[in-house]
């Protein structure tokens, strides 16, 4: 099968649809859970307090430096249920492919997830395959869900004014890097996503407990974008200092001949935490011994002026406001 | 924004995707739950023993006599949970637009999703929207995920020779529609979708524990593919009478047309259960009690001989194979 590419019959519930699972997505996904092939999987979780969460990807191109949307679509949602305070458990993966897609392309985005959900410790139990007419998709979209347990009470609410910002590492490596492979610029070819599973870092962090406010991940939209939901409908504000933000050199070349801002791109293997003031020191070094957090850093924190600013490196302060739309379709 | 189009932007994560939800998204679906916006969301199980089930819906058309895709979305992942006996909770709501769908349409699809959900007694408590280019996806594509709690143990393994096959009610109703619809044949403009959320039905039939061994909605495939799945691997079989298979006088005159097999065709509004023989007569006696189940049968048995077989109305006895695949694309 593996020289073959997706018919339309793949997706009609037959026989072609059963070898599909069985023979190509079933080597991948190795779940007992997910081998039972019933319409809903059984899970069990030791507890009554779940989060819950979905996305879909829709990335162009489908592969690029670091990974791929397979990759993309585990490490997505494991990091949305990492940032509820939770340890991810369970996992579904959907997929709509386009009619005519090559089956090898298909078994390497398979992999390539079946890593990703190895490395993050969860199981994926549960899916579907829909084909649709050549030309009414983009290759391939997955749609995941996660199911997590949750260890830390994390919410906008507990945001208080003297609370610290940290930043688990370095922004705009996933942004630029999709840009790079799309327009084919070749730009500085050592620019790679950042795609991770953050759950590897937030785990060394629940012993914190409730020194531990809020936590996001600056996906669509970038780190301004996060800054903004977190004070959004609150009187306080946020200031972080341009010389803190850890940015790569390649990544800082890369959007000044772009033209784009850092600060508005799309990370997915970074976070954004806020702590309360008296623990940031211990907190930020327990993410720079984690190899995923090793270029963490404090940038900014929360003060009484409502708003969200940047004191650039050479003294001056400005507005971060939200853009209207980033600009950058598909890129997660 | 009721006649705006969907731009690029409004999948991008800045302004325009935040409106979109609050503007839209949130007035449809009023979960307390949603309406945080987290990452993931908190959700509360007082159960170790959960379902978990997730499922991409690509029809075409989108709206369809009975029903639409965000109706779809819904009742198709709640009746996955309904079939592996569980109790539906929280429902996960993702989707993937083409760049100009009409904005009011968007509405009409979550406005029917929302009843629909209000109608099984479930919540829509996390989502995604992504937005692709123009002619790079078909009008809308709808994910949702769901998780609910186990009542019944039910599987494949529990099926035993004797057990009788009871079937929910009419077959071949959202098949025909939809072709009906898609092929613009103007035949018999009365059949409808048959889609609903089974949970109602299955409920009631939750105090019959353990003389229920298992069920499954026939959707993708048919009648045909779920039998096949049964016994697939084991070494029984089922036998089915044609003259018990409840099918509405119009939908038989329609697949005589159409030159297609009612019993291959999906559903998604029915479901087949097997049972005890000893409980068989007071199950369907409950099925046939609530509205959904009004025209549920005893349509077979399982049997000694492997295999699925049809005897025929005239007496003849043939195999019912499940086919290559179901011809009939995108049903679901």
């Amino acid at each position: 099968m593996k020289h073959e590419t997706i018919r339309l019959g793949h997706g009609s519930g037959g026989l072609l649809t059963s070898r599909l699972v069985k023979d190509i997505i079933l080597k991948y996904f190795k779940s007992p859970v997910l081998k039972r092939l019933e319409d809903a999987a059984q899970i069990t979780l030791k507890n009554t307090n779940l989060a819950f969460t979905t996305d879909s990807y829709v990335i162009d191109p489908i592969f690029f430096p670091g990974g791929d949307i397979g990759k993309l679509a585990i490490c997505g949602t494991v990091n949305d249920l990492a940032m509820k305070g939770a340890i991810p458990k369970y996992i579904s993966f959907s997929i709509i492919i386009e009619e005519g897609f090559a089956i090898k392309k298909l078994e390497r985005i398979l992999k390539s997830a079946e890593q990703a959900a190895h490395k993050a410790e969860v199981q994926v139990v549960c899916g579907d395959t829909k084909v649709v007419e050549k030309g009414k998709a983009d290759n391939i979209f997955i749609t995941t869900s996660g199911v997590g347990i949750i260890k830390l009470n994390l919410s906008k609410q507990r945001i208080r004014i003297g609370d610290i910002i940290l930043l688990s590492g370095t922004i705009g490596d996933h942004g630029v890097a999709i840009i790079n492979e799309r327009l084919n610029l070749g730009l500085r070819s050592s620019i790679k996503s950042d795609v991770a599973p953050l759950n590897l870092l937030t785990k060394t962090l629940l012993k914190y407990k409730s020194s531990i406010h809020f936590m996001r991940d600056p996906t669509r939209g970038g780190i301004v974008s996060v800054l903004n939901e977190m004070v959004d409908g609150s009187k306080m504000g946020i200031i972080i200092r341009e010389k803190d933000v850890p940015i790569k050199k390649e990544v800082i070349g890369a959007t000044e001949i772009l033209g784009i801002d850092p600060l508005y791109i799309a990370n997915e293997g970074k976070f954004l935490c806020v702590v309360e003031k008296a623990s940031a020191g211990k907190i930020l070094k327990s993410m720079k011994s984690h190899i995923l957090g090793k270029n963490a850093a404090v940038i900014g924190e929360v003060v009484k002026e409502s708003g969200v600013w940047l004191e650039t490196k050479i003294g001056g302060i400005h507005p971060l406001l939200q853009l209207e739309a980033e600009g950058l379709p598909r890129i997660c």
